[in-house]
């Protein structure tokens, strides 16, 4: 049995020091603010949800969910996103707000496996929920927000990929219908990002050289907004085509909002099939080599709790903003320095309080021996140094 | 076996909504800047730490704690509060820092069996810790933090109740030496507060006279900094007249910080016996039929982790602050709503990020219809709404 000494924390989670909090900190409020300025109001959610409601209806795999009994042997869950918990809100707390409902949040989610493969088994998500709209409008206004929401969180450079889980579903109903061990091949190469197994699952495919075509056509669907055109040339079924002109509306909003020079179109991306229903997308940061927001439509997960209504998201990967990023730092102030010894204590401790009113970091430090030199201060450490000693 | 419903919250647990959100935050805010002000550093810790560490070294009862099994088989609990976590990190990532050590936090905490009674088993502490500073002027400075605390927190009128486990210590030890029994019965009424039973106790226990009356006058030592003389004419155990000594040069430390009008005396206040080593204190806000805040000395927490060093601190309960006081709030900004339909689309989205610049809050509606009647706004909820309609 493993036996933890007294200085060691669980693996996979982490203290985050002083410096690090101030950053975290700082991050956390520029990016609440600019989602406040765009109308969405804060909530917060217990840690514990039930598993049967939240963890089942979360995006999270079972496996990955921290699972706990409460005292009454029901089974909880830490939480692993706050998407499934806001939508037991707006199905209770909010359900005769009307809609839409525009709300963020900034929390701390766990996914229990990751912690084998190194990762992190707590994390922060900053992030907002748009329900009740489904218009093409509402999945711009989140995209446009999740550019907002990381110029603010200090990421300089960054591109949106943008998809549609309808596009794909409707390319593969089209080329392979009714096999869905085949499209689990394909989907499964894609989500991995593994173009070669791809490549081979298609030719091992029993397909006319034409639906090969259209299948390794898929890949190259990856740029500008002429990405959308070339689509359409693709695949003429339904689904795809409808898809295709969402997404081709919800840029030209981008452009009305400025910030189309962000986003690229990816239909090759996948997300979470069985939870996104619509446009998806993902942030990535130039100089860092993963993700640092997703989000996307889904408009399935309200009806699990009772409010069938539609609604778009996305959430920032905090913490990896926060390892990846310079955020700039408000200028440091040192703080000052007040030792006083116990004939002059009054004194000191009120100037302390002055100088805090006025803003100040004060630090107090009582010098007990008539030898201050023995308590002398790395004054480097300190903005100023004042004494209130009885021989001075 | 209980099946919850997919609207249903776990009891014991809290959802925030918007209004309850801003008000915690900007308690947190407050509370934290003033700390800060002090010199105590923000730190955060992990939601979940090893039971056989912290779990075992917090000021918890074992029961109260939520535990759960990690992948590896090991305990983890939630952290039922933040100094024994503190505690660790003292004595890993910061046992290279020069003492003495301020840290503040702002952390949910966790306590399993409250739910049972309609308690909280998730709310939000407030604190700071002082480590390594072992004087009665470390004990003083955060006895007055935990005034600027509550102020900052906008908790109008309170009183600290200021005790020292060591005088009660010393008095029992006096009046009933080696009768853990009688003790234990003895110190069961006066935590409770229940004074009939103290009595009771005093009467069955064989005791002279002279006794029976130190121990009933106990239950008198509640008042200014007289009460200090009174209790020193109680007892003459050596442990009693220190415990007595140290309180009185804290006042005299709170007498030169300006905020002794807010502190009393109370000796029959117990606490945690096992966790706290000498003062303690308890606030009460005068409009609220609870303590608001807790804190005091617990010397020998730190060894548990290898770094034997003194300590001192408080947390406020965050949580019956929120729910008692009415925080001054900024003044409320209601939202801007912009109204646009496709073809001025762009005129209105860039009149929104011209408003948002300028740190106003705008909701935008896509009015899809030609009549914008069908969507006019309660103008009431708005600051003001603006039309970029084609017919307008």
């Amino acid at each position: 049995m493993f036996k933890p000494k007294g200085f060691e924390k669980p693996t996979g989670v982490r203290d985050y020091l002083p410096y690090a909090v101030k950053k975290l900190r700082q991050i956390e409020r520029n990016v609440l603010e600019c989602m406040d300025r765009w109308g969405y109001q804060q909530i917060m959610t217990p840690t514990m949800e039930y598993y049967d409601t939240v963890g089942v209806a979360s995006s999270t795999s079972d496996q990955k969910l921290f699972k706990l009994l409460n005292n009454r042997g029901t089974t909880m869950v830490l939480r692993s996103d706050m998407t499934a918990p806001i939508a037991r809100v707006a199905s209770s707390l909010l359900k005769e707000q009307p809609l839409p409902i525009r709300l963020s949040y900034h929390a701390n989610v766990f996914r229990s496996i990751e912690e084998e493969a190194g990762r992190e088994a707590e994390f922060f998500q900053t992030g907002v929920e748009l329900l009740g709209d489904d218009s093409a409008e509402a999945d711009a206004e989140v995209v446009a927000l999740a550019i907002e929401s990381l110029k603010a969180a200090g990421v300089s450079s960054f591109k949106i990929a943008m998809g549609h889980v309808g596009f794909l579903h409707g390319l593969l109903e089209e080329v392979v219908p009714d096999r869905a061990d085949a499209q689990e091949l394909l989907k499964d190469g894609l989500l991995r990002r593994d173009y070669v197994g791809f490549r081979n699952t298609i030719s091992e495919l029993d397909l006319s050289e034409t639906e090969r075509n259209v299948l390794s056509g898929l890949v190259r669907l990856r740029g500008g907004k002429d990405t959308c055109d070339q689509a359409l040339q693709l695949s003429g079924h339904p689904q795809a085509r409808a898809s295709i002109d969402h997404l081709c509306k919800v840029w030209e909003v981008l452009e009305a909002y400025g910030v189309s020079e962000h986003v690229l179109i990816d239909l090759t991306m996948i997300g979470d099939f069985s939870y996104y229903t619509g446009m998806t997308f993902e942030g990535y940061a130039s100089e860092l080599g993963f993700p640092v927001c997703n989000g996307g439509r889904y408009d399935n997960l309200l009806q699990q709790f009772g409010r069938p209504i539609p609604a778009t998201g996305f959430a920032l990967k905090t913490n990896r903003i926060l390892d990846g990023v310079n955020v700039i730092q408000e200028e440091e102030i040192q703080p000052i320095l007040i030792q006083y010894d116990a004939a002059r204590r009054q004194e000191g401790l009120q100037e302390a309080i002055r100088l805090r009113n006025e803003g100040y970091t004060v630090i107090t430090e009582w010098v007990q021996s008539n030898s201050p030199s023995a308590n002398t201060p790395k004054v480097t450490e300190y903005r100023e140094v004042k004494t209130y000693l009885a021989n001075h």
